[in-house]
């Protein structure tokens, strides 16, 4: 039996092909390109969409497929950032929003179809008592961090290494190696402390500002940092922490609420966070976000209180719109009356993160395909052993991982390059053995 | 002919009549709120649609009506927060955003619909060199901020008393009479100043912060702090004062843009800023909202720098989806072949602020309709004379003009209450003579 080694030759030559016969295949797609970069900075208007060469564009999506401006179908792991646990345009989901869609768009005031969504939330999810939306993940982090303030009067909020949370200027710190600051533009905040992730014996930095610190959040499932569980004991420790030093245990569940079982993530693990952040598939993959928790705390946001003694937050123009609010409710009333497909979705995932990296080392290639139910990535390993924060996870031969997805999309699948994928009840067992059958031909040419 | 006097003596008895009306027509709205309250702080999971006895749950909005939960039909001015000119679930939106909501309702990908409203917008507003779509006029505003501290190298950010620009923390300041803090959670924030409106003879006041002042953010008409025209000299006045002091000129265009001809405002009034943020109608009445201007700013956020030279705004999960694209496009596009409709819309808003004033002055109530085109706001002076910025708009009758929109909804006609009215291409000439004649029954009714 060959050894398992590290990768540590080029496989510029196998890039070069896959990049060849990716521009074969997206002519059209390279033109609306080059005509993008005119109005958009770098021709996209979301920099987590670009890859190289260049993006395709996306023309329909139905079910578990993308089709493109050239004709390719993919079979689609991306789900729309992992908003579409029921696939695109799910019939149920898909027929109620066109019903919708001919009786008004946005009301602009209160709606009945909001609040069926906010009760249906609360039922699946107790710990939510009271809940706001808003329009966006981004905003509903940056929302909470704002209760947390109000609520404790403190201000110092603690982030985890590689957390993310969206684009708000309270949060968009330490999120990509080497962590620190995060581009041009951005204030150093003072009161923003970073600590790492699955990892409790660093938690003594914050006593230094233990007195003033209002907060701790954290995902249950680190996404974007690369598809790492949190330990139970790290958390449970995250959270005494919050409470022992009266700052809020803030879970953000924008990824994990409904994605593993009919409810959110922090039960599953036995936690008692104070708020928690909601988005993806509560809006059914119209834009939402939303922040829950308890009633003391959300309550300080209600206009029954003067602007001095309110939190005062969105909200916003869009928020609880018709649509989205019709998008949400249908995917999630869906989900309740089939809450044994969870099981399927789970172990999709189990044989996609177990056959992946069994037939990944049968080439000796040395990977190790993180996740959790159906989300899951393949990180390709350098020294490491294991990726159990972000710094691990950047550690890893992201280049690799890239030229792994752009060879998947050669091969009609689609993972967004170095992004987590999520299984949908659209996908089947035949997805996931097809999706092995091509990870070992392209295990097959990775030169070691 | 009878002096025109200020509103000094109480109106308990014409509102108490009018909320007993009003309770009367909406008993199912009612339990709704009461529901309502169980899950959402103060019953409403957006403080603005609050309103004074509780609102009504809407169930149906279409053209220029708004449907509630009791079977009353109101004449809808209020239009989605200023965002449907086309007036609710137009036919020829509507028809695209159905057919859209079959083949996705996000990609998760770039797609060619964003391509296209982004080259619509740029040809119609050529000093939008380049843009970027987030989801709402918040992250836009944000957005805006954090390119000029980027582009600029600067941190301190000049804002005007009133000016709503969302709840974003960066701009979450002096909104609200009396101005200054907006409330609980919001770190103060010292790279942030206020500047009244309309009044240049104040801009000394940042002079002190010039050398570090990253931007003017400004709307060239006061929306939320009450329909209040910018006069050109002082615009430009601020402009001025920007480029002098290597500073950026932001104009938001949220609400403008589109609103009073198929542009933005910023070449009515001879202004040259360097970003303009925009939402509201370029969405169709979905969530948006964009950055744009010039090419050397907005490719600061380029995908293709490293994260230390770039500056990093979203995007977002659900940036640029199809459906909101589509509904803004065909937005655009009819605006675009029906250009002729603004010299109606313009028309329509100059017949309501002229006789609503005069109607009110007819029976020596001594109001203020304020506005440009198609928006447009009745104001109840106190001892004020005009109203040029926020503080006169707050020193208003508030409460007088609150019961004189919840008496126009108890006859059929929604403004929300003390918030600008937006005429759609839906409204005629007939439904502003209602609201005339209806006003005139209203102010008939009030004591002086």
């Amino acid at each position: 039996m060959q050894t398992i080694i590290n990768i540590c030759s080029s496989n510029d030559s196998v890039l070069e092909r896959y990049i060849n016969e990716y521009k074969a295949r997206t002519k059209r797609s390279r033109e609306l390109f080059d005509n993008a970069k005119m109005v958009f900075a770098g021709g996209v208007s979301h920099n987590i969409r670009y890859f190289k060469p260049y993006p395709f564009f996306t023309t329909k999506a139905e079910g578990k497929y993308l089709h493109d401006v050239d004709g390719n179908v993919y079979i689609d792991y991306w789900m729309g950032h992992w908003s579409l646990i029921l696939g695109h345009s799910h019939p149920f989901v898909a027929e109620r929003v066109i019903e919708q869609a001919s009786n008004g768009f946005i009301y602009g005031t209160v709606n009945k179809i909001s609040l069926e969504l906010a009760s249906i939330i609360t039922k699946l999810i107790p710990r939510i008592e009271m809940l706001r939306f808003a329009n966006t993940g981004a905003e509903a982090t940056m929302y909470a961090i704002r209760l947390a303030r109000a609520y404790t009067k403190k201000r110092v909020v603690a982030k985890i290494e590689g957390g993310w949370h969206g684009f708000n200027t309270e949060l968009l710190h330490s999120v990509n190696y080497p962590f620190g600051n995060e581009g041009l533009g951005l204030i150093d905040d003072k009161y923003l402390i970073s600590i790492p992730f699955n990892d409790l014996s660093s938690i003594d930095i914050l006593d230094k500002v233990k007195d003033d610190l209002a907060c701790i959040i954290v995902e249950p499932f680190m996404g974007g940092a690369g598809a790492i569980v949190g330990d139970k004991e790290y958390l449970k420790g995250l959270e005494e922490y919050s409470k022992k030093n009266n700052a809020l245990f803030i879970l953000d569940e924008i990824v994990t609420a409904f994605r593993f079982k009919c409810s959110s993530m922090h039960d599953i693990l036995g936690l008692e966070p104070d708020l928690i952040t909601l988005g993806k598939i509560i809006g059914g993959g119209l834009p939402i976000g939303a922040i829950g928790g308890k009633k003391e705390i959300i309550s300080l946001a209600s206009p029954e209180f003067k602007k001095d003694e309110r939190c005062n937050i969105g909200g916003g123009t869009f928020s609880a719109n018709p649509l989205t609010m019709t998008a949400g409710l249908a995917t999630l009333e869906y989900l309740k009356n089939h809450t044994y497909l969870y099981d399927e979705l789970n172990r999709l995932g189990d044989i996609a993160r177990r056959e992946i990296d069994k037939v990944m080392r049968s080439y000796s290639v040395k990977t190790c395909t993180t996740g959790l139910g159906s989300l899951f990535l393949t990180h390709f390993l350098n020294d490491n052993d294991e990726v159990r924060n972000a710094r691990d996870a950047s550690l890893c031969n992201i280049e690799l991982q890239k030229l792994y997805h752009l060879a998947l999309m050669v091969h009609g699948i689609f993972f967004l390059p170095s992004k987590l994928g999520a299984i949908s009840i659209m996908h089947n067992e035949n997805d996931i053995k097809q999706l092995i059958e091509v990870t070992e031909k392209i295990a097959s040419e990775i030169h070691l």
